[in-house]
């Protein structure tokens, strides 16, 4: 068993305290707050002591009942987490009493194993393998919601392949698309998103092993035996070998104390899963407007429901995504920054990452898990997307009567005749067919019927339909 | 007895949940962490829905009874702060289960007055006034908390108002300072950021009262009376009135729904506080290092442990100011983005405050709380800046002998003898003195005495004094 | 005539460079681009040392005709502004260059006068004083700009007061409002962040006067006169006067080389003046959306040409201002984080600064600019308001008719059956009367006539036309 | 020739301008400056446009001679990039003003050809298929730098494998380490940050082909030759590789005007290359403290003056490197939240993406390129090293002692003895031996010989050199 594979359980209970999930619903009750809660965290770093101490007896530098007895100890329910929170303070982090905590755990039910808890070991080795741990819990959680909703996505696509509606740039119709591809766009900024927590995932979250500076100096001191004698050959080539075998995660090139890779692509990754969740959003908002009414949120009972207004019913899946996505690049910011921290350990720059990362995964975490339900439930109303597209009476292909007309009379002076067309149109409420069939130079070359099939949005959506075969048929990504 | 006054207790109780405090130990168990806790902003709310209906009740919108009867109901204890958080996700904020469950337990014990919980109201009405009642406690702790630190600085400025020391630019020694005129720094500073939480808190954080779309028109509705009637003249004015004195808050110029202002306030004067504790942080983490010495943080026992290595006392007060300093100015700029949202109230960017504005308050209220620590219990070593001026051999003090020399022989000349010199001291370990010497150009013009006394660096601190005496007289800000 | 008030000339001439304003349309040939230019920046720091030199001639340090000496040659086009980009490299400042090469201009004209150039100064006095220039005469741009942009949207609050239109929330039809409540938030919005720009402005950019690490200790040693002499009594707090004097900026409490105040304060001004246009420009885009079409941007020959569409007239104004909006909060971020700078001068914090203070400054005053172009000729279009109001078939006030049936049936009944009434309106595609007439419990309490009295949105503004009045009649801040 | 490949030559030529790099050493007339100027960009763009028009003339949508000609035309130095940035104001972007200025100098030229320009294109294709050719010119520029810089680290660290120097934590002496354990960390970041450039540029930057709405509609409809004609097969998905062929970038899954995965990659791994040099130049500057001493950045002549004083040479490449990692790490927060662009074409999300990415691309480049200079040039002090790992009377092996004990008294009361020997010699001055000596407990298990051997801090390297064995020799990444 790898620590790494041990789901932690009821990690966000007996709460309130002084984050109860009140002000983030976008992460309240989701499987990404318990993976990252307090107790979970507490849990991954117990799991990180007790890796050390079984690799440690893997290798013969302590007792396997030692070990054994830690690994039973270490259990976040037999600790509190208050009390550890509180004691961090008087040494900057939650290590120093957690291993006090933890001794005292193990010296009552096996006092001579109490001697092998974080034996050489440095706060720092094992708050980040802790830290990594939790990580790799929660990516899994998105990758696997990711790739669900992706996979919704994807039906959404095939389904409505050929779904015209309105393309909309700067704000504005501009020319036809399909819902198929914009569809298809979304699954594959999602799996983008996947790719990247994957490549994190894969490219392999390290152990943090390096000792009080990261030379390994008091892991091999202690191996050694015997005051100033020498350890074992390739002792910590081994151990590091060792711990990560222990903990299922990956043995890093280097003891990265101040090194700060691995954060660097966490926050990197969710950075793009929120961002990419963010852009479903706010173009499900945009098509969900009253007026446009292209696209809804599923209908669940209670859900959107306004305190004062009984009519309405809130976006509220793609509020939750879009308040993550707003979050979430800064924090990643901040994360990112702290590449830049001096020495073998920063006074500080380590200190200002962890609640960092934690908001970057339980937001990331639990808003790929609000868009599986999104994409799952999204209604489409292909009607309202047809209705719609007639609003402008057709400019909306105005740029294809233009390329139509452009080999007869030269491009500037057809887009100018477009341009006027459109123009008149829209101050008399005619058609642009109409409009365009006023004007001797169109007529002479493109006649009303010609002109009628031109203006027909729902033949002009180009490659839209090939592009969704395209993205659907291709390249092993579903 | 206005709600703005109301300490919330024992806020922070009940832990463990997703975030006791672990990960972020600048702000664990410190008193600005109680005042933003889940249970705190619950209670805030509620605060804000009692005081409505004290307002309604002083128009006499609401029967008097019934403002009692809510207001002894508001409290966050009789309310399970987790499953609001969990029925949040439905509605994508807290409130609407919130009046729900008010609603339940003001009828428990007075039905007829359940009828008048969020009387003509809206979501965002009770959760920004409650931000803001949140907000304004946790700045008075702040601005508390900066006073103390400030005068505890001050007295160390006044204390070595002549003690000399290494001024140090780009890393090197420059000229001399004295520790006097860096603590009025560090002061000044802070006054800077008391200024700037106290012109938000004296600005006045406004309550927000504008209903469904900010035209208040709920209000006005129920304030009518009959259907279709008309409410009292001036009642909305008079609302805003009344529910400004009940909630201690001020009256907003108009409902701020969609203007933030107060939120783009609040984070600009908090990213200055932790900005102005972080630059203290990292002189004193400077100051520190080992081969420099001249200040230790307060020795308290088991203050600054190592998990591993016995000897050191790390700077850990400093670490945690540094911490949320590197923290704060990255989720302020979430925060004042937040100004950009749409229509009379955005689909995901209000919503992406919440924890934004949580997060800043309570790391800056417990880097300010942990600074008063700092600056009332750092140890100072004049004797070891005294050692570390004259590192240099007086190199230090170069400036001020080619200042000497100017007049004479021309700026230019000057600057290139002692740089010729300075480069030979550092080459051959003699005394600048020794250097100049040598030197039949300086020679001519400076004897040995005065050249001795040029280079005293003690002799050249400037104005370091009188600016330590203007900055302490003055100005009435202490 | 003080070096504050000089208008650079001509400032962004001679492109291109590495940026002639290309990626940057929101500010490209703005004043605020050429008050901020390259030749800019340098002239106010030429300005700087002129206004040096005067203040030292003041108190008679420096011979009167040797610092008007240097103000002749203190101009930026005698300089090669890329010559001493390249030589900044070198020193990580673009002082010393720019001081060797005012010395070589001053030479030519009058030698004796080049001895008393940058006299006991320091690269940073002459850099963040000249800073302080360039950000104040772009500050009285950007103040100039938002008030007349607050101005035109005041008149179209007045002129439309009682506009009806539908009220946003969360993307949908909430209750209706007013065009002139919108137009009146906008103008407050505006009007907070002229107060923040002014507050700076006023509060007074400071002069930089500390000498190589803030004791001014080169200023009184060649004040001294002979070498270890003493300077005239309270000499540095004369100079200090004297030079704010010379260059209209105040005098700070101390040298700031370390404490950033004004640098935080820029960045806090600015980036709430970009997200304040931030949200008017996000509110005129959802309004401009083609199914809405409820404003315009002023109709310009050629503005909002699309390159492929001839029918599209883009929200180009709104663009460019979201563009800056965008940008300035985390550009701002990064001034805030500078706050933490080391010693008495940081090796690469205040380095870090330069650039983005420019940005900031060029991207909000280009966008103050662009602004008000967008206020003064926003076409507004009630007809398409009163169109979309009716969309919802009287959904939009259903608030308004639960609060009507409240006082008979109870809040919670009522707002059931407006809710059932709703989504039977919704499913059949009758009106919301019809529906609610369909429900006897409703017909019972509300004839037919009230019914329709009170569905009609144009009744229910509340206190909308009120609020309009009170923000323009009031507070003098017009 | 693919365009990706041509070179921009003397593109920051013509200055001054806005921006001549004055506030920008960092990367001021550095190749990442040039590769990013306006005059470059605007090259890429016009690169695009041929590129474009050659794919097409491939396929025989354009005829042959069109296609050369439009190729020849496309140069920078025909246009004015200043009337381009100016006339972009009008448009929101550039290229409609680049179209028509390009029309008019291919009309100049050979009149037939000048129909072909931008054939059935929009903006959006050509401004990002130019940025695109931009970044991938620039991260060749920064991917070479960083292997430079990463060769010279490694020979650092190899030439130093076993000079031992204090580790440091917490801004205090922890244990001993080595600087070759040191380098081989900065090496490694390096060249972690040169995979991440190299996945991005191996991964593929896109060329942006999509049309007005991503549906390819105007490219079809332009091939099918007469009106309502239809295009050849597989027109789209050959017009996709054609272009790709001919810029030499790759092809994109889907049309990305809204799917930004290339722009937030960029973001991502430009961040991490400034984030990894500023780990190197904080270090350096930690090292180069006039009390550490042990590090200086190579002399040059005139290097690292100050304007004031003649002794220092300051760390000026350290600077320049950390101003960079200061800034890039918020701008490219700004672009990854560019991922949430609503509908088709985003009205200013993408707008703001532009001058962030220039940015960050000429920030990181120049970063690169000054960190070459610094890690071949580094001057490393081995003797300065071993004198500041005395200074703490071997307290710094203190964690040797410590474990050395720990199997005869147990871990707690050997660190507990280890920590009064430390406060004992701290506070008498008296060595760690002695102290030690002064123990019974400890005098009892370990000789004075044997102490002395393990407090010598050179022998406590753990470790460091075979970390540094493993990282030079291994893996293949040299």
């Amino acid at each position: 068993m790898t620590a790494e594979n041990a789901v932690p359980k009821n990690a966000a209970e007996g709460v309130p305290g002084p984050d109860a999930g009140l002000l983030s619903p976008v992460r309240a009750g989701t499987p990404a707050e318990a993976a990252t809660s307090d107790p979970a965290w507490l849990q991954a770093m117990l799991d990180a002591e007790a890796a050390l101490a079984r690799a440690q007896a893997a290798l013969g530098t302590v007792p396997a009942t030692a070990a054994a007895a830690i690994t039973r100890a270490a259990r976040a329910e037999l600790l509190d987490v208050r009390d550890l929170s509180l004691a961090a303070r008087e040494t900057a982090n939650p290590v120093v009493g957690l291993v006090r905590a933890l001794t005292r755990a193990v010296a009552a039910v096996e006092p001579a194993a109490a001697e092998y808890v974080h034996h050489g070991s440095t706060s720092q080795d094992v708050f980040d393998t802790g830290a990594m741990l939790v990580a790799a819990r929660t990516l899994r959680l998105i990758r696997a919601d990711l790739e669900r909703a992706a996979a919704a996505l994807g039906h959404l696509a095939a389904r409505h392949r050929d779904t015209a509606m309105a393309g909309r740039t700067l704000a504005l119709h501009a020319v036809p698309t399909t819902f198929g591809l914009k569809a298809a766009g979304w699954r594959r900024l999602l799996l983008d998103a996947r790719d990247r927590v994957a490549a994190v995932l894969d490219g392999g979250l390290p152990v943090s092993l390096g000792g009080a500076a990261g030379t390994l100096a008091g892991y091999l001191e202690f191996a050694a035996g015997s005051p100033g004698g020498s350890p074992p050959p390739d002792y910590a080539d081994r151990l590091l070998d060792a711990y990560a075998a222990e903990t299922g995660l990956a043995r890093p090139p280097l003891p990265w104390h101040a090194l700060r890779t691995p954060i660097a692509d966490l926050a990197g990754a969710l950075a793009f899963v929120t961002g990419a969740l963010g852009k479903i959003a706010v173009d499900v908002q945009s098509l969900t407007r009253t007026e446009v009414g292209e696209v809804a949120e599923p209908a669940v009972a209670g859900r959107g429901a306004s305190s004062a207004m009984p009519h309405k019913r809130n976006p509220v899946l793609a509020t939750l995504l879009r308040s993550a996505a707003l979050q979430v690049p800064v924090l990643a910011a901040g994360l990112t920054q702290c590449l830049m921290c001096e020495d073998e350990r920063s006074a500080g720059v380590w200190h200002a990452e962890w609640q960092l990362l934690r908001e970057c995964l339980r937001l990331a975490g639990g808003a790929a898990h609000t868009a599986v339900e999104l994409a799952e439930g999204l209604v489409v109303r292909p009607e309202r997307m047809r209705a719609n597209l007639a609003l402008t009476g057709s400019r909306v292909v105005s740029e294809r009567v233009s390329a139509a007309l452009a080999p007869r009379l030269g491009k500037a002076r057809a887009k100018e005749l477009l341009t006027r067309a459109s123009a008149e149109a829209d101050r008399t409420g005619r058609s642009l067919a109409d409009a365009l069939a006023a004007l001797p130079e169109v007529a002479e070359h493109l006649d009303g019927a010609r002109v009628e099939r031109l203006l027909d949005p729902e033949g002009y959506t180009g490659a839209a339909s090939a592009l969704v075969d395209g993205e659907l048929g291709g390249r092993g990504d579903g």
